[in-house]
C-alpha cells in the first residue's frame, strides 16, 4: 500500500440526479462513513447549487472525522465527460442545459484542492462493481443499468471504455426494433431503453392491456410502473409473467450483439428492474444465447449486482476517485 | 529510436487465407521489401505447411537480405487468438477444422526462436491501417473489412480489444435484420454480412431481380458477383446503383449501434467491396447519422483504407510484429 492510501484513506462519492444529490464518505472496503442528501432542482443556476453541495460535504466529513484525510472526489452525473470535467447540454439537470459546466474544476476550487474525477452514472456503476462489486477481479464486462432509462458502463482490459470524446457507452440508445418501434427521449425510434428501462416495462404493459382482453391485476390500477408489473408477477399474474419474459427476450438480443463487440466475460446488471432478476434472468440467458455465434454460447455469464441499493450510487462515484 | 529497431529494423507478415498465404518483408515506413505466396489448401496437416512457410520465409528473407535483421512475426490468419497464439476451429482452412494449433509456437520453433504474434485478418488490418495507413494517429477507431464476410477490428485508446478470450470484434455477426432474416454461414439468420459482404450484395442482387422484372444489365449474366454489380453501376444501371444504396443504407444503421458502443472517431473501410466507395459512402453517411444520438451526429467521420490493395494483408499482419 503506498504511503498516500495511510494518509488519504477516504474518498468521497457523489451520485448527481435530476431531483437529489447523493453524498458519502467511503473507505477503501466500500464501507459507508457518513452519507446526505440535497436537492438538485431547486436551483436553476450551477453556483450556489455547488456552495450547497460544499457545504454538505464540509458537515459529512466533519461527522466521519475524516478531515484531510480525503484522496480525491469521484461523481456520477448525468452528460458528465470523464476527460475534460465537464457537464454538457444536460437537459434532466434543472442547473445544467444548453451549457458547459466546468464542474470538476468548480468542486475542486471549492473543496481546497481536492482531484475531482467525474463520469456518467452507468460508467461509475461499473467502477463501483469493478471496485467493491459483483466484477471484482473481472477485466472485461458490460454494466447494464435497467433505471428510468437503460445505461451502459463498458470495461475492457480493466479499464472503462470513454471513446474519442469521452461520451462512449449509450446501449441503451441502439437500436432494438429496427420499423415501427417505440419513440425515445433522445429523439430516435426502436432504441432499446425504451422497451427494457422501468418505463420501457410500464410501458409494455399499458401497450399489451390495451391490445389484448386477457385478464390481469394490472387492469385494476390507474397508473402503472414497473414495480406494479413486478408485484403482479410475484402473484403469479401471467400477463406480467410475459411482459418480464419479453423484455428479457429483448435484453438477451441485445446482449449478443455486445458480446460480438467486446467478447465480455459477464455482463453485470445494475437498477431498480433488475431486482425482478427472478424472471428476468432465464429469458435473457435464453435469447442471447440464441442469438450468439456458437463459440460464446453458454459462456458470457449474466450477473446481478451486489451493492447495496441505497449505498451503491455513491460507492460507484466514489470507486472513481481511488483512480486519481 | 531504441537499438533494437536499429539492430533488426524489418519484420514479416503473413496472410493465411483458404486458399493461399501471402507472406513478405517489410520496413518501418510500411514498404514491402519482398514478397511471395504459397498453397495453403494442399495440406490436410499443419506440419508440411509450416515448413512450406518456412521455406517460402527463407528464401524472401535471403532475397531481400534481413538475415538476421527481422524483429519478428506478425500473422493474420481466421479464428486466431491473439492470446494463446493458437488457431482455433478454422474449419475453413484445410489444415485447421476441429483443432486447435498452436502456430504462433511451432512457427517460432522452426524459425529459430523469432517471436511470433497472430490475430484474425480484421484485426490485423486496423493494426496496419494504424501504423501504415489510414487511421495513423487514431486511437479510437473501427476497422470493417468487407470481403467475402464482414469482419471487423476495434480499436480503443489505441489498442486493438481482443476481449475476455481472444475474439472480441465479430461485428459481422450483430443482426441487421431481426426477423426473416438471411441465413448466415454462422448458422444465425439476419448478420449483418448476409447483406453487405460482396456475397450479400451479389445476394441482394440475385433476389432482388427474381423480386422485380426491372431492366438491368445484371440480367443477362449467368451468375453474378459483388463486382458485377459495381460494373453496372459504373454503367449507370439503376438497379445496380439501387443495391449500393441499400447496402450503404444497412451499413450505416448497423454503425450507428457500433458507436454507440465505443464513440470512435472513425470507422475506417477495407476489402473488395470498398472499392465501391463512391456507391456507398454517401449511403452510409446518411443512414448512420439518421440513426445516431444527436451529440454524434455529423461527428463520426466513414474513412477508406489508404494502403495499396496487393500489400494490404501483408501490411496488416507485419505491423502485429512491431509490437512484440
Amino acid at each position: 500500500m503506498n504511503t498516500d492510501l495511510i494518509d488519504k484513506p477516504y474518498v468521497v462519492g457523489i451520485d448527481i440526479g435530476g431531483q437529489t444529490t447523493k453524498m458519502g464518505i467511503v473507505d477503501m472496503r466500500g464501507q459507508v462513513l457518513s452519507q446526505t442528501v440535497i436537492r438538485t432542482d431547486t436551483h436553476t443556476d450551477v453556483d450556489p447549487y455547488i456552495e450547497d453541495v460544499a457545504e454538505a460535504l464540509d458537515k459529512i466529513i466533519k461527522e466521519s472525522g475524516s478531515e484531510d484525510k480525503i484522496r480525491g472526489i469521484g461523481i456520477g452525473a448525468p452528460n458528465a465527460n470523464y476527460y475534460t470535467g465537464t457537464i454538457e447540454n444536460a437537459v434532466n439537470i434543472s442547473w445544467g442545459g444548453s451549457r458547459t459546466i466546468p464542474f470538476a474544476e468548480m468542486l475542486s476550487a471549492r473543496t481546497g484542492g481536492l482531484k475531482v474525477a467525474l463520469t456518467n452514472d452507468a460508467n461509475a456503476a461499473a467502477v463501483g462493481e469493478m471496485t467493491y462489486g459483483a466484477a471484482r477481479g473481472m477485466k472485461n464486462f458490460i454494466m447494464i443499468t435497467l433505471g428510468t432509462g437503460v445505461g451502459s458502463g463498458i470495461v475492457i482490459n480493466g479499464e472503462v471504455v470513454y471513446g474519442h470524446d469521452g461520451f462512449a457507452g449509450e446501449l441503451g440508445h441502439t437500436c432494438a426494433v429496427r420499423n415501427n418501434g417505440r419513440l425515445c427521449n433522445c429523439g430516435k425510434t426502436g432504441c432499446l431503453e425504451t422497451y427494457c428501462s422501468a418505463t420501457g416495462v410500464a410501458r409494455t404493459a399499458r401497450e399489451w392491456l390495451t391490445l389484448s382482453d386477457e385478464p390481469s391485476v394490472l387492469r385494476s390500477l390507474d397508473s402503472i410502473s414497473s414495480k406494479d408489473v413486478y408485484e403482479a408477477a410475484k402473484e403469479g399474474d401471467k400477463l406480467a409473467l410475459k411482459i418480464f419474459g419479453f423484455t428479457g427476450k429483448m435484453l438477451g438480443q441485445s446482449f449478443a450483439d455486445f458480446v460480438a463487440f467486446s467478447a465480455p466475460e459477464a455482463i453485470v446488471l445494475f437498477g431498480g428492474l433488475a431486482r425482478a432478476k427472478e424472471y428476468l434472468y432465464q429469458p435473457i440467458m435464453d435469447s442471447m444465447n440464441a442469438n450468439l455465434l456458437p463459440l460464446w454460447r453458454d459462456r458470457i455469464k449474466i450477473v446481478f449486482s451486489q451493492l447495496k441499493e441505497s449505498d451503491a450510487a455513491i460507492l460507484g462515484a466514489s470507486a472513481l476517485a481511488w483512480e486519481l
